[in-house]
């Protein structure tokens, strides 16, 4: 058992919360407190009623998550609000929200954990909201087929290929999640090939006229790694369980 | 004994709720709700933590408030939002807030029992807020001496004299709460005598320009009618119990 | 042979195009002219450079597109700018684009044409745009299972289902293309199973707290309707041929 | 007699007029003009209509005010704009505005000369506005009831507490005026009681969840000291005589 | 001689201040008061130190204007602010301004005025703001050349023609003052010749891409109209002398 | 004959496009590119249609304007639109815009050239737009009658003066194009007499109440020298003919 304020100051600081400006509605940090213990870590992807009940389940009281609870701020607790409010209590179950600093994290971060699985080596990076960037960037190692087949080993059911570049890749970009604020920045930075969660249909007619590669994984797929990555550290640290909360969403 | 749903429908229709725009934030309604029946009806200004458990205290399960929880929206359940939500969900207290609805009802909003307890005759409206009138006007019934002494007899704690108009008064203006939104239409509405709750000190100047009379009864104290009819009424019809939560608010 | 004048006069009437409000970047109606005369129509999705030198070389002098080319207006006619307006000019190629007219046309419509072929009767609208609702609905005819058939029918490659709501359907909402506005309106609308093109993560978790099946056919593919109708009815009117020009858009 | 020119260069070095930001509206410094020399000094709160009269009874030319003449700025010259403006061409009275560099000025800054009449040790400021902090901390040197007795002879008439926390306080925070800007900052910085002179209702709310004493000892009544500290400078420094402009605001 | 009042309102309402929406800034009416008596009334385009100054000289003391006192508002009474309202003061002269209403007056608008002066029968408006159109159009009654020789009679310092449009011109559009918002409507409204006071340079280009005759007059020149025939008006109803003000301004 | 890329380059360096901040809208730099090769260098002051056609006619394949493609985005190539484009790419002609680089170059900027011609040392700058200076001052070298008769001579068609300042002039600021922005800040740096290009009617009356000297010399007629110094330059360096296209704009 571990103090729920000790976990707290160990995540803020092991994500350089503080330092990391956010989008708003993100409110990274502690966002639902239980009564001050910890017994069991769990990492999800979303802060919704489903993760909540599956992490309550399986003895979990203390979830990260990457999407919080605070996009949409509530302004009824009543219906849906009220049943993940009383799960929360009703469960002893404390939610940390971190966002951005679980993208941008050199080493737990979406970016960097995607970046190692595909075995690319991050040269820097791209994309910056205030004072960090949120993409990297890295020398591609092989030609477009082999890296398709390692991205559809690591996301079997999810991935989309638009393949509109060259065949022998030179520079390859990465951004977990949404890949949309990385599109105006591909061609100045001289990635060819793109590896993201998610993009809209408009991407599709912007990647043929670029002429770059796209690799969609999915939003939730590409961003599983990093709440699992601090999930992990959290449970050595402290001596804990830790479990991850899949709800397999496709998108 | 009676049931929550049917008690929000019976407030929400006699507040004229879905008619009357309010400001962002009032989010109007069922704020938090509770398991699903209800015995003892509250009433109260503000939706605080101390409220919340005075309430509690005397078994009170739908406490009807002005000003509800949603004007600072939370961004974490943490410290004393948690207490809040944990002391409503612990006693199974349900909330309801009502905020412009009660300020302009005819006959249970804070401006027209205030006239009423004064003895005046409600003549007219002003300060529109999108399709209804805030405040009230009325011709003046006797001189202002006379009118101060009552004044003082309802609110002998906080009553404010700042009398820069005439001493025969010819016609009265009242907004409970917050004085401010009426200040730019008294000259032209004719209005010598303004009654408020509460007012900023850049007004006493103004007052003395305008030549004005001005009496601040207390926001707190000018907000109290409201609840407290719709709580009585709610009572009435439904056969149960109600009761005042004061809080003793010097503002 | 008809005179392009002519053409767009009559694609002007048949999608109402005065009438219909649309978003800042659509601008609807001819966005290109060419030399005066029109032999053969073509239909696309995107107004990008692959369909222009498809839609060329297939000898089409008047391509129909639903997303136009000034989302992003440009800002240089240089690169791939210059690029397309050269093929439009080399070849002639006069450019017709129509967004929210060919979404919520009740006949040639995008959401009214996948509603027949679902075998669906609309019987009402939603997600009102200015003064034109831009979303159907319809009662369903059958259970999930056979309505998860048609959809794989008609959309093989791109089907994505969150089947979080019921098995026995009762109301469906469709909306071809990115169905993000419509989703705040479902449940007071009674709608238990939504049809769409495209969605973003955050919709799953959504889905699965307000208990509603979601089908995603793809932006693309749900959105190829439109443009061939109205290209079919005026190759009738005028005596032409046309055809559709596919670039296999998977998103 | 001065010149005038002499004593708006002091007052504006004196209170560092150009360093400070202040809100739109203050329009420090010079505010109205008279024919160049001047004879007597006068404080006064606001520039109203009312002080314009006395001060030039009095004798003054020269005005000082915290809040000036531009905070609703004239449209028209008629009516009570034209009696202030008419007021001062008649009686040569030139004012002088000075605002937040009357607030946090560290010898005659309205806070600085509180906290030293309550014999409170400044330690550090809070509530920045552009690069300058308006408010001020300093550790408690007795307990809750002896710091209300003196509160109590200062503001005898307008003192309003609110003792919603310790009664053996730590940690005193100070601004005068209006306190709104520095209540989300009082919890982070220590202070378990805050004096200040205006607060709105539902501040009351927020001290009890916060725990914090609130001491308001009227807006007006702790702004009067900075204005007649300048003047005094002021009248010290041309060999002047110097008055205070009092009108009694209850505010 | 005749009252202030009576003459402020015969303006009022011969202009129909109320009713005509002005841009923010122009503030029509009474702008600065006098003693309340008037003997000769006074026109001047500009509320300038000039021709304040100029119209004391002749004894003037209620001055129409058609650019007021507010567009930059004051915020410090001194220097120029204040030598102007001195002279106000000192000259017991009174301010009335009048923007748009003296633009769009179907009889003593710069509008209408200028038309009659051409011959032209004004068959329309367009340029509406808010709920009145402030420019007029009119059949051409002869040919681009005659239009030029009327317009160089009428404005001979300050005229500037030219002339991208049809020698035969159809149609006419006139806007005193600035004719910058006009622009944009001039093709739609089958508008070939414009006349207006003042242009920008980047309108040189426009009218030669449009194939539209431009003629400026000046802005002062054609707006020297309005004020004078309000003031004719109000001498002739009050019996009293009126003299034009003019500055000579070339622009 | 010279290739297009290194002639954009160089243009790029000589004007320091990079460096230098512009209005939304100017988007500096190569606006629409042509085969690659360039034979004949152009100026203009406008990217029109007339100076497009006058430039092709004479055999220029790159024109370098001061006004560009882009301060009202095409939003549907028709009409002028079209016509321009086609006449871009039937000739050849590239474009290429520089605004305020050519405006505030120390050597081949509008200013500094104009400057040079009436004889002025330039010893500062003001008007800041983000980092750079965009208008120049000049001690007097003579009184006002001399300095009107060199004006006269370069601007025998535009010049409009307005003489409200001193006949010995002290310090002059010049800003070519509109002067507007260069207003507010004439009197705090000891500006009597200010040579732009175009100003708007308001200014005539703010240079009588400054006691300001104002020469218009004509927005186009004040910014025709960059653009051919540039012109010059690049001609020089690229061993080419250049030729300035002369619209005779009045404005």
């Amino acid at each position: 058992m571990a103090r729920l304020k000790d976990i707290v100051e160990y995540c803020d600081q092991r994500t350089h919360r503080e330092e990391i400006a956010d989008f708003p509605g993100a409110h990274n940090g502690l966002q639902f407190e239980n009564h001050g213990d910890v017994t069991k870590i769990g990492a999800a992807v979303d802060a919704g009623l489903v993760p909540f009940t599956l992490a309550a389940e399986r003895g979990i009281d203390f979830l990260i998550v990457h999407h919080g609870m605070f996009w949409n701020p509530p302004t009824a607790f009543t219906g849906v609000h009220r049943k993940k409010l009383l799960t929360l209590f009703a469960n002893n179950l404390a939610v940390y929200g971190s966002h951005l600093p679980l993208d941008c994290h050199p080493q737990i971060g979406n970016n960097a954990i995607l970046a190692r699985k595909l075995g690319l080596n991050v040269d820097g990076g791209f994309v910056r909201y205030e004072k960090h960037d949120i993409a990297v960037t890295a020398p591609a190692i092989e030609d477009r087929a082999h890296l398709r087949e390692r991205l559809k080993g690591l996301f079997p059911e999810t991935l989309i290929c638009i393949e509109a570049g060259p065949q022998n890749t030179k520079r390859i970009g990465i951004l977990t999640g949404s890949g949309r604020s990385a599109i105006p920045e591909l061609r100045e930075r001289g990635i060819d090939t793109f590896i993201t969660g998610e993009l809209k249909q408009e991407h599709f007619n912007i990647a043929q006229e670029l002429e770059i590669n796209l690799y969609l994984g999915g939003h939730y797929a590409t961003e599983t790694f990093g709440v699992c990555a601090l999930a992990e550290d959290v449970a050595d640290k402290f001596n804990l369980q830790w479990e991850f909360i899949d709800t397999g969403c496709p998108l």
